[in-house]
């Protein structure tokens, strides 16, 4: 289509987006840094939910994970209005167990932080802690057919995101960013 | 929310709504042939258009390629209507060169026939030849932010059946399935 | 390198190769179809483990699963007889969490069956039933930091495509192949 | 295996031992800056080849890249040498286009920067530029069908970094770090 003359991408205004949708869909970086815990208080056992929540923030602030989440927002969002084209409706809508693009979305989040989060990924969504389980509930008003999973990728990121900080810590280097 | 008490699947409305939608875009079993032809015609130079054409049916009667037409098709046709969430609507209304959900699904469609459709799908996606060129043209009313992708992750998928079709005949396998 | 003369690939080589070092690495089919049981019962408590089991055979007949297989078995032997490169060597021989090429290998094959697996591969790549248990077991003379992987993400991918199947019989086409 | 007592990680090795195959391999930071140019100069005028070879040292500082490089040259080694099981030996040695296990690899290190790398990815892979074409050379001594696909994807996850920080830099944010 045709260009919009003024367009100019304004990256604050991405990531502000992202944190207020997360909010209105009533999702907490408290309640995914306690996934964070969930995954990693075994390995880590004096990890505390505050640094668990930096790290999710650190996540948050990559463009591909906010890209991921608005759109993935929006699609659940537009499920829930019916304003879908059929059968994406219905397939999005009832969770269908064979539409992956919800997957798909979510993989592209923790590939940022590499393939050592696939298993936590799958391990959290299947078993559907905290937040996930709140996020899953089907008798609710709302829908949440990629939120669930994009807010298990972001946990899962930022497990990643501990288990090379930790390490870069045993090796004594302190400099390494959060994200 | 709620399951729809009498949702269940129906594979071949699925099937059907991934033909009409993209004819309704524009978009031609024969263009997508024409994209097949393009990368493959000096490894194969007896391959017809028509042959062309059958691999690219085989890889629409794929579900994962099904989902990720109809899932991209609706953002696009969602972004002309201007009905998205700012900003995501600007960013695929524009094609942002930093917003990659685009690349996810069409690579997501290239995973199911292997790692060796990456590079055509890479090379396609940059000449934009054939039918990707019209897709690409900023200028008309509609918006093919996700579809351009999509097109050439299906002609690159069509190639790699190609491929490993052509290597079983070379070895006297003549029933390999098209899909 | 200057290029055999005689080159050309033998898929039935590819495809007894990987059963025979499958077998020689002390994995049956049994034992992979046993992992898409504990996936699966819940869903299908009708299903059989024999059943389980030609799923298996369905998806190591595939190309692209043939190729990470034998792979990742070639890695994992250089690394039990220490002729990998340092630090390749420790890292593999000791399966560095940081270190995550088995994972991604994993991943391809997963990535062949759709999205919808990458769950069920986190869940069992963390739980470790049965043969993952076995091949996971540090105690033992050998390395199976890639073939743990793998295994699970036959096992997920099998599931993957039974879960397409089941569909396809409830929809009254009983004609979908295994693969 | 049992694991050996005194393992630790360390980091600074497996940094090292990254840039000293490299160079022993045949390839500079240069040659790749140069691929980054060849795909972004169009796009940044001002582009210098310094600035790009800062961008592909800050890829070859991510340990997921670094596994990534010493994994696949050690599989081009080991073919060299003849070393590799049958017939996983004859078709990396022959680069046998229906194995994909290197386009696996390299992908994996695209995935760290974020889809919009993929096009750029396939895009050098297909035209071979510069040391693409060296490292590709059936006729020398050297087998890399691993590494060209690795230093095509490492050049085209340097052009992401540049993407996003000239954007950075276009929003008057000067302080997004190289990596």
């Amino acid at each position: 289509m045709s260009k919009s003359k003024l367009y100019s991408l304004n990256s604050e205004k991405v990531a502000s987006a992202t944190n207020e949708w997360l909010a209105k869909r009533g999702v907490t970086t408290k309640q995914i840094a306690e996934l964070v815990m969930f995954l990693q208080k075994d390995y880590y056992p004096e990890l505390t939910i505050e640094e668990c929540e930096l790290y999710v923030q650190a996540v948050l602030s990559k463009r591909e994970v906010q890209n991921a989440v608005l759109t993935g927002i929006q699609l659940d969002l537009l499920a829930e209005e019916g304003k879908l084209m059929p059968p994406l409706q219905e397939m999005i809508e009832n969770d269908e167990g064979l539409y992956g693009c919800d997957e798909i979305l979510a993989l592209s989040i923790v590939n940022v932080y590499g393939s050592i989060g696939f298993t936590n990924f799958g391990y959290v969504d299947k078993l559907k802690p905290g937040i996930l389980k709140k996020l899953n509930d089907k008798e609710g008003a709302q829908c949440h057919t990629f939120l669930d999973d994009i807010i298990g990728a972001i946990a899962s990121s930022a497990s990643s995101r501990i288990a090379h900080r930790k390490q870069a810590e045993r090796e004594g280097n302190m400099d390494l960013p959060l994200d």
